[in-house]
C-alpha cells in the first residue's frame, strides 16, 4: 500500500495553493471559463498533468527494464470534460507521446511498450474515462561520432 | 465541452517538467519509493492534489450560489494506491475539509454542501475509486468589532 497526500488552502476569490510535504506549493484556481483567475493551474488541468506525467514515469520504468535507451521523451495530453446527466465529467483523454531512442535500441520493442502503458499506468487506469495513447518512436539521427 | 491540456518533457533520470500553456512549469518525478527524486511532485501526488483542489473549487462555487460567506477553507486528501490483480491502482481517497464561515451564515446549509461536492466535483467523480469526504464547518469566533 502506498499513500499520497496533498493539501489545499484557499487564498481569495476562486484561487488557493496546493501543498505537498516538502514540495514547492502550486497556485491553483477554478478554470477561467468558470470564473477563476488566469495563468494558474486548475484542478482539471492538474488531473490531465497527472495522467500525462504518470505515463512518462511508467514508460521510463519499462524502458529501463527492457534495455531501451531513451534519448528524449515528450508528451501532451488533452482531456475532455463534458456535461453528462450526472454533471460535469471527464469523458476522454488523448495522449500523444513522442519518444526518440538511441540507435542501438530495438525500436519495435519500444513501440510495444504501449500495451504496458495502457495496462500499468496507475493514474490513467484509475480514471473512469478511456485514455487513448498515440506513441511515436523514432531513432536518434544525429551521430555523436559525426 | 471543455478541454484541458498539459505536456510533459523528460529531463533526466526519473524526472521531468509539466507545462501547461502560460502556467508555471511544475517539476515532476516518479515517487521516491519507485526510484524517483526527492522533493518534487509525483504524478500520484498530483492526482491527489487535483482531487483536493477541485473539491475546493466546487465548494466555493456552491457556497457562492447558496449565499454562504466563507471565512477560510483548508483541506487535505490522502490517496491510497494498492497492488491489485490488474496492477497498481488508486483504491480510495479520504478528504478532510475544514471550513470556517462567517457568523451571519447558515451553518447547516454549509454542511449540506457535502452532498453537492460528492455529486458534482468533476475530478473526484471521474475516478474509479471512492472519494470519501469529511466536511467540518465551524463559525468564525473572533469578532471584528471586538
Amino acid at each position: 500500500m502506498y499513500n499520497y497526500r496533498a493539501g489545499t488552502v484557499w487564498d481569495s476569490g476562486r484561487a488557493g495553493r496546493i501543498q505537498g510535504d516538502d514540495r514547492l506549493a502550486i497556485r491553483v484556481g477554478t478554470p477561467q471559463e468558470f470564473g477563476g483567475p488566469a495563468g494558474v493551474w486548475s484542478p482539471e488541468q492538474l488531473l490531465v498533468a497527472a495522467v500525462d506525467s504518470c505515463l512518462m514515469s511508467t514508460f521510463l520504468f519499462f524502458a529501463e527494464r527492457s534495455g531501451i535507451k531513451v534519448h528524449s521523451y515528450g508528451s501532451t495530453t488533452a482531456g475532455r470534460m463534458d456535461k453528462t446527466p450526472e454533471g460535469l465529467r471527464f469523458t476522454a483523454m488523448d495522449v500523444n507521446i513522442a519518444v526518440v531512442v538511441d540507435e542501438n535500441t530495438d525500436v519495435d520493442k519500444a513501440r510495444r511498450l504501449q500495451s504496458k502503458l495502457e495496462k500499468y499506468c496507475p493514474v490513467s487506469t484509475s480514471l473512469r474515462c478511456p485514455v487513448i495513447l498515440y506513441l511515436k518512436v523514432a531513432v536518434r539521427e544525429d551521430h555523436k561520432d559525426g
